[in-house]
């Protein structure tokens, strides 16, 4: 049988993958040693999904992974949805639900009326599914751990990015910069990281001393002559991320990396971000990088491994908060 | 503001539409002599669906259709379930999902172990985004009704195919045929409405007397010479139907017309219609029928007329079941 | 203590039984190699059931069984619910329905409006009291498994029904039965067991051809100088398959075999079937079969092995699938 | 169409009765002016029970009554839940559970380990069901109002009986007996309506002065040459009551009345009364008395009018309490 | 780590406690040969509760102690519905709430119209939190226990109070006296562990004969010349008890012993009881019994002892009904 | 009665009010034209809240207004849900609980493993006790609408705090101010609405260029000789607030407004306002501001009328939304 057994026989891991991200499933699988319970999936005719898992998982902690990519979210949401209540009438002991990008994280409040509240209703559908746990990397804000009524263990890949951003720069010369005004406590925490450097944030003004001057971006706090790392939690169509390189450059800075966890990439992120004079784009595998998608100065680093053990620390009652010195 | 106010100004009805088949939302609305709610929808770049309504459901008795069509099905069905959560938010009174053609209603159980019961799980996240109510058009099977947990409106579609068929067949020499086995009870209920004819239904069996012989095809019952209706719940890809229309002609049936309730019409069910020798193929619009899918020998009957009925009883607290004569 | 441990000493399996049919509880036990958990249980003097286990069942997996025995069937659903309760307050660590025959399962849909839908609430009460599983014997529809939110072992008795048939008749000369329109689909799946001979049906029909002739009886397929197997999942007056006997031997039926998994034998079942013309009635004893309902031709097969190896399998975490080559 | 239909049309009152207890169903209608909606209901060959609503319940404020009859009370609860289910899925707006005796009440806490909580199971079953609310007449404690987890109307007999034996008693010279000290309370609050007299109970005891003496009944309190009232919530078998009427009787009293709501009368509570020497027993009909029951003494005081007041005050948006100045 | 782990490495016990009643589950923590796990606990300027435990709780069964003691009553429950929420945030696998006293206990039901059912809500609240199972030890109604949709360990701590009240008197001279009518089934408990002596109990009466009479207490019982033991489950105020023992003084007890499981002493209980004339108040520690509440007649007994061995036999599925003879 | 009735009577509106803020509770019943419904309310000895509704309630949508205010806010909160709880055993038709200040709000996620995620809590259990909607003021974070399963009325007092403060301050020389990176986003909404004037914020941070260098504040943006609107959503401490003042006062500011809309102003949040040299301190009355509270540079505006309108919009079915032009 698949999977890792407790050495007195009496737990048993098993790692199921949707369709989406099979790459990063396998990896993940790799690191724990073991293999992926084998699972049939297609659609059929007319769009609907069929799946069906190869083996007994009676009384096993299950985690079904699933990257919620795109362009086709939905359906890999649905997947991971099905997958669940398989899981569950197939008497799975427990079920965690692994979404390295969480799926409609933008839409978690509403900003106007008669909105949903998109990313709360996909805790719940998860929770009705029959999942017991979830476990994500980076959430888009934090609050999205209290939509979901159990268990969240929330992966933090800063760790990683910030390891290897540290190999790349001058610490001594180093500005860390917000691409807007609503992620500067990130920035905080990446500058604290990166020793304790200056911060500066881009802002979208209205120049109030000019009558009928258009919206600009301004660079608030001290960014000329200094290596400026650009942070963000995604990467999407890279509108606002490109602008703020672009304004950095302008400002005179030496020169710009860029470093986020999730890479959607949507189009045109390519273009933009290869022609917007950025030294290095530094992103994770939470979500597939399909070679068209691949540029010049991107680097893609691997989350496999720190997913691999926080799976490890849940199945094996240890600490996934002690992953992240007490902060997770 | 849109929608139907109840006399005394207490009660307000609104119907809001997804994007999947807003044709038919526009006939369901034009029915009942009102407007859809103005909707904003849309996708974001990776997919994610944006939706809200333009004015105030507060207090409203909100129906909210939308039709699970191929082939971005999974994309329809969230879709549906994001409208659901927005009235909810938004103080919709109740709120009715009105699903013509239900999707993954042939996951309706286990057939093997270790499969998802998609069709439960469907309702149960309905019910999680708020619904109250269901309304659907011939589920594939009556259980599904049980799959919810409240009221579901359970309409039929055979009334109107079997007014148009009675136009196009001599009754006294028609027999209702079944595709398979499996819904030879659908027939029987056709046979009775058709005047009682005989009935008849396609086999699937191997020949045990010669060995190593493959399956085959055959026809239980009486069709030589007369006019057979091949009857089912929906045509996906027509591989069965156009099949078992092969098979009646070879045993000696006068001509076929098949009758359906939903088209999902997957390819390549045009093209094995329209080359099967079928003479009609009856279905209703419950399913978007595009340009592209239409060939010579279909017929699309209107469901909107049914719909807006059974919308409107419910509004006025009436009865659908009278719609049927009681056995709804 | 009572039940079996697991060989760390974790676990631990218990059986209760109900009062409906105990045989069939004791059988189960000795299968296993337990004894039942000792438990009180009697009727108070207006009707209300009292019932006490006399030992601890704190952390153990618990199966209760009580088959849904008529007349007084309400009572042995509602003894069941009252000792799911007693388990769940007794901090028993999981609760497995064990019901071989399911009450209600016929009403698993609205056949009209305003019915309800039974088998639906027997679900729903059994979570609500406390159950985490049920399992069952040959649900009356495969959709009943749906109504359960959570897993459903779903046994099948046609292998031992199968079995012991395949010793009864010749195989090269049978042809499988199904007593109306609406059970085919099993049948075939009989044929298929017993080496892929023809299938027949019997089909209630109203003769078209001669005016105000009656409903009678007509058989489709080829029965003359055959050995008939007539299948289906229950007996209960046994007014169709005496019928459809007597039917079967007017069209030249060599002899005819009736194989069943409930024997609910409700009266005038007894009568009928004795008086009919079948060679030999099968059922297996999910129900208890008194001895005033014991006739000449009747065999009566036991569930109790198969209902303990499938207790065995959920407790070690074991594949119930697997019991049914995968199918289940 | 039946039922109560408010001024404005917007609301409607339908009353819908079991089958246990029609004639108090039938009085209540009559005094609301109504009939009950018509219903069919019977049982199957195995007792599974059908019950199917006549007409449209749609939108209505529902009241479904049946009171939990001896003795195959777990029928006429079964039968009970599944109206309930019924009116859901038939879209009744709200579901009141009318239960005048309320069954199982006596279940309400564990006494010993490995019990149920059956009075609490009731509550839960109803409102999985699809219950708004439950009305009963003098539970046998009050807690069990905090069993449902939603509004319970508690209706009290005690002014209807206070009333009747007011008109039998020389107030001057009463005194208001407990049969046993566990319900005391209620005496209180007896003797605080019949003008304030003196209080007993009876005692079992066992002698300590002389050894091996078996247990005795003694009467605590005053009650030679008085008249008593016995009072109780409920009679069963009447062995209790009967005893405490003979021990009164030796103790000097004058003679004794005895006054409970609920006349489960379960053999051999008839002979027991009729022969222990008791003046009258009052009753009230919350439970149906057949002919076989009804002895010289007994008196049965019709409870239909309050239920029918307190359904009104319900479906009027009243006050329930207000029926029991203040205190209900 | 903190806790106690099973012998084979897969079962980890861990008490937290709230910052109520900490040297009670210091006590218990002693008793059980662990430490608390150190948890970080305190208040927001605006009276807002912060906590956290100081390591992981991941996959414990987790007794989460707190003790609901006057008079910031509802911050400390408040407390322990936090650490609830936190313990299932934090995975930890079971988690027992452990309330010694359970506050609101004495609102029950609803004594009249529009109050709430506190003591319900209190259950449902802790379950909404997370909580699997409540412990606590003298319920003030034992219907409280079907309260919680879970199990409910109820223990007793009559067994430690009886067994030191048997030290201090005289059993053939002995009568135990209910301070009012309604807890008269306690105190006949009592007698029968005292050796069955008499019974009595205080009686608020109005005197009938004489017009204008106010309220009197009035012993019904033999008391003249008897030591008499006054038992209650809670003292709060010491109102109704000091007036008891005062009439059973003036009603010729020797001497007069108050046991009582719950020592709330609200103001002015000790001014009350200390001159009132007792002769020794014994009470346990479920709530603190701080110093200036300590007075020379009161004796206080550790209810730790009595917790530690449920919690113990929780843990090791062993029975907590065994440690009262079968009856808890 | 008490309260609202609509038009055609089918409607009843009732403000009930907890004992935290009576004086906003009288404003909104005066804005509303209606008394509050008379209530009971009181602590008993031990700290147990008693609370009971002086009339019926009974169908009407009850609004429950309780500002979580400090010190006792756990017991504000508390009495809030018991009366929500009161509400729904004494069938209000709709509940909604108003908290103009959402206690806890800042508990919204975990920012360390094992911590609560209370503001999700309480929102549970609000939802558990029977509330249907939540009407509160500026949510510490809007994803708390999210937290809730329902709809949340989330109010903006912002329109009327800048229409105040637009009184105060020349539009030409005002610099908008966030206290803290966290905040910048309100602090553009801010600066939009006074006409677009540029933006500033505070940044801690810790000088890298000297060693040892202890932790400062330092504003980012520009501030030098303009106005300075300091805004936040809450004043606690006033810790940070001061600071800030006192930090844009030595960096040039001509004069500094702070604007808040919850005034907790726990200790010493007066002392530290009233000499760090803040022009004006304006804040609502969501939250009761003692007269000892008040200081010279503290105005206080109205919060009533914005409550009562949005009650009455709920009420009528109106548009929330429309009190916010399209924003709520």
């Amino acid at each position: 049988m698949t999977g890792i057994i407790s050495h007195d026989g009496e737990k048993r891991l098993v790692v199921v993958s949707g369709r989406a991200h099979t790459e990063l499933a396998e990896s993940v699988a790799e690191e724990l040693g073991i293999e992926l319970v084998p699972t049939t999936a297609y659609d059929f005719a007319n769009g609907e999904i069929y799946t069906r898992f190869g083996e007994s998982v009676r009384g096993a902690d299950a985690f079904v992974l699933q990257s919620h990519a795109s362009p086709v979210i939905n359906k890999w949401i649905m997947e991971q949805l099905l997958m669940v209540d398989a899981l569950k009438r197939a008497s799975a002991k427990t079920i965690t639900v692994v979404a390295p990008f969480y799926g409609y994280a933008r839409q978690d409040k509403k900003s106007r009326g008669r909105e949903p509240i998109s990313a709360r209703l996909l805790a719940d559908m998860f929770k009705t599914a029959g999942a017991d746990r979830i476990m994500s990397v980076d959430l888009h804000t934090s609050q999205i751990q209290g939509f979901f009524d159990g268990p969240v263990d929330h992966l933090w890949a800063m760790p990683i990015l910030v390891d290897y951003v540290r190999t790349r720069v001058d610490l001594t010369n180093v500005t860390v910069v917000s691409p807007d005004a609503g992620r500067i406590r990130v920035a905080e925490q990446w500058a604290a990281k990166l020793g304790g450097g200056p911060l500066a944030f881009v802002h979208k003004t209205r120049d109030v001393r000019t009558a009928n001057k258009a919206v600009a971006n301004r660079v608030v706090g001290d960014v000329e002559g200094r290596s400026c790392v650009l942070v963000d939690d995604l990467i999407d169509t890279a509108g606002t991320i490109s602008e703020a390189v672009r304004v950095l450059k302008e400002a005179g800075a030496k020169d710009v990396i860029v470093a986020a966890t999730h890479g959607i990439l949507s189009e045109p992120a390519v273009g933009r971000l290869s022609s917007c004079g950025v030294r290095e784009v530094v992103i994770t595998d939470t979500l597939p990088v399909e070679e068209e998608k691949r540029f010049e100065q991107l680097t893609v680093l691997s989350i496999a491994p720190l997913i691999a053990r926080a799976i490890r620390e849940v199945f094996d009652d240890g600490s996934v908060t002690s992953l992240f010195d007490g902060n997770a």
